[in-house]
């Protein structure tokens, strides 16, 4: 087992990361505060994992209610967060309670959202059982639910006493979920650190045949990298942004095709290819470079245009989508551009017309 | 015009008290941020004071959106928040925008709670309108909303950037609401100071009389005892409870007699007189103290007894009801005594008998 920290001063907690931990109470004994502790989980992982985590809490000494929420983007919604409430208020967890989030990004964004609002904050623990939910959804204390008019509108900065990863859980992980988090942990490589994207052309194999070896290296990697820069930029004022490399072209992409055409690593890939295309016709990046960022993405199996997955978007379009984006600041769309292989930077002064021809270009 | 300041490092700020502040153009221009502004208040207060603010906050420069709530405690809802960023969204508000909350408790909580959780967080200003908001709900960053299943259970700590305390706006305060206030300021002195309790012995007719200095020194020494508090303790994790002195026996009387019946303050003032038996019976208090409490409360022209509101509740229902209170920490009660005027404790040993007794010493 790895071990890692994410130093955030009074909230500074650890990532603990292996195969075939989920079950061990040692992990979570030290986060029980006797108040009564609630799993919040899905119906696909609960009949995978819920038993394991239980019997680990049960011998930590916790009292354990469980929540199960359907599948799916459709529950990080106000009626399901109202049912996860009624059932901590029935279980009567108090303050000193804990939440433990077992699931995916869904489950971890739903559950740490819960925590941080229930009677105005008690502590929450990440179980993450995907590889998108491992390498960044469950480090970092964003927390969220999505509104008729915008996805993640409304949530809360909430950080987790600590983050459980246990990479067997990827096992059962269908194929598409694994690419998927594949082109996060390619986004962190190519945003933030040129020699771990030679390891992962070294390794992407490996990783793709589930190699447990391979995939704790590579979660620890990430989180390694993602822990950095959110200890220096907790509430996004600035460094944190970088992390979106690829988002705001994969955003669009998610909401133009209509939710669930594209997995969110999916978009975000297709996006990175974009945002690449755009740092070369900027001048800032080599082409061979979005070369080796298209080549490792396919290599991941991910989709690197946006006719692979079958979407037709004009980029009249995918322009208007990102302008309504959340992250459009004072009128301005911001990009997260390459300067090289492992080094993004955040541009607001972007032409119109080469944001089209980037998007033109990642169409070849 | 008075100023004081929440010391809370970062995240200090100012709170300006006095006459005929609420149109000062200048206190609300030092917190625009570009990003829009959005009045929430309801709809008592906005024909009496939404213009003088919007036209403050138009002459600083501000992009003024309007959100008008039902007047009440039911506001405190989801329903009603969703209302609140179903109009921040169409509104655009950004994440550099800001909330006002013109209004009392109500509009405090929801719009301060709307405010935490937004966009997973963007800044707000307290603006009270009522005496219980001004001397309490206001100043200290407690915002929530509540649930079938109990009061204030979802909710965040968000501090606001300023407080801007008119106290010309409690000339149009019905006298009902103007005593319930006065409670608040009569717990802060009980617990807190007792030289505050010889000045509001000595003054409360002129506060009565809603007299512009007296009400400013009121709210003014209010606020300082509260921030004390509140630097030392911002999450509730000691000291800031003895804040609740009254409250545990006053939440179950509002919730005993049903919402409504009791307004916040009055139960907490009858509140009071019970955990100040409670502590007589303990030893630790003069029975001539119990009657100086009793006596302010009177000329204040509150309720001290639970038929002095035609409130018949036996005191084993009164008992059940705190057992259930969110302040219950591992199936004992805490209750918040007084070991003298100005010297409140947190003291959980308390023997269930001794409580029955306060509750019948208090009815005579």
């Amino acid at each position: 087992m790895e071990n890692l920290r994410v130093a955030l001063g009074a909230r500074a907690y650890p990532i603990h990361i292996g195969p075939g931990i989920i079950g061990a109470a040692e992990l979570y004994a030290p986060h029980l505060g006797g108040g009564g502790v609630a799993v919040v989980t899905n119906e696909v992982v609960a009949p995978l994992y819920a038993e394991k985590v239980k019997r680990a809490l049960d011998k930590a000494g916790g009292q354990v209610t469980q929540v199960v929420v359907k599948d799916g983007e459709d529950s990080k919604s106000w009626q399901t967060l109202n049912r996860v409430f009624d059932a901590l208020l029935k279980a009567r967890l108090g303050r000193d309670g804990l939440v433990v989030a077992l699931g995916g990004g869904v489950v971890g964004d739903l559950a740490g959202f819960a925590a941080a609002i229930y009677q105005r904050g008690v502590p929450f623990l990440q179980v993450p059982t995907t590889l998108l939910a491992q390498v960044d959804s469950s480090v970092g204390g964003k927390t969220a639910i999505n509104h008729a008019l915008g996805k993640n509108m409304i949530g809360a900065f909430h950080q987790p006493l600590a983050v459980i990863s246990d990479v067997s859980t990827l096992d059962t992980l269908p194929d598409r979920e694994l690419r998927s988090g594949l082109a996060e942990v390619i986004k962190h490589g190519f945003a933030l650190d040129a020699s771990f994207v030679e390891w992962l052309e070294r390794n992407i194999d490996l990783l793709l045949k589930r190699d447990a070896a391979a995939l704790t290296h590579a979660v620890r990697k990430s989180c390694e990298l993602k822990a950095r820069v959110v200890a220096a930029d907790e509430r996004e004022a600035g460094e944190r942004a970088l992390l979106n490399f690829g988002h705001t072209f994969g955003h669009a992409i998610e909401t133009g095709a209509g939710y669930g055409a594209w997995l969110h690593g999916e978009a975000v890939g297709a996006g990175m290819v974009m945002a690449a295309e755009l740092s070369a016709l900027m001048g800032d990046l080599k082409k061979t470079d979005v070369s080796r960022l298209r080549e490792l993405l396919g290599r991941a199996g991910l989709p690197v245009r946006l006719s692979s997955q079958g979407t037709a978007l004009a980029p009249e379009r995918l322009i208007e989508l990102m302008a309504v984006d959340k992250k459009a600041a004072k009128g301005r769309t911001r990009f997260v551009l390459l300067e090289s292989v492992g080094r993004a930077a955040l541009r607001s002064d972007v032409d119109e017309r080469l944001v089209r021809q980037a998007i033109v270009a990642a169409a070849q």
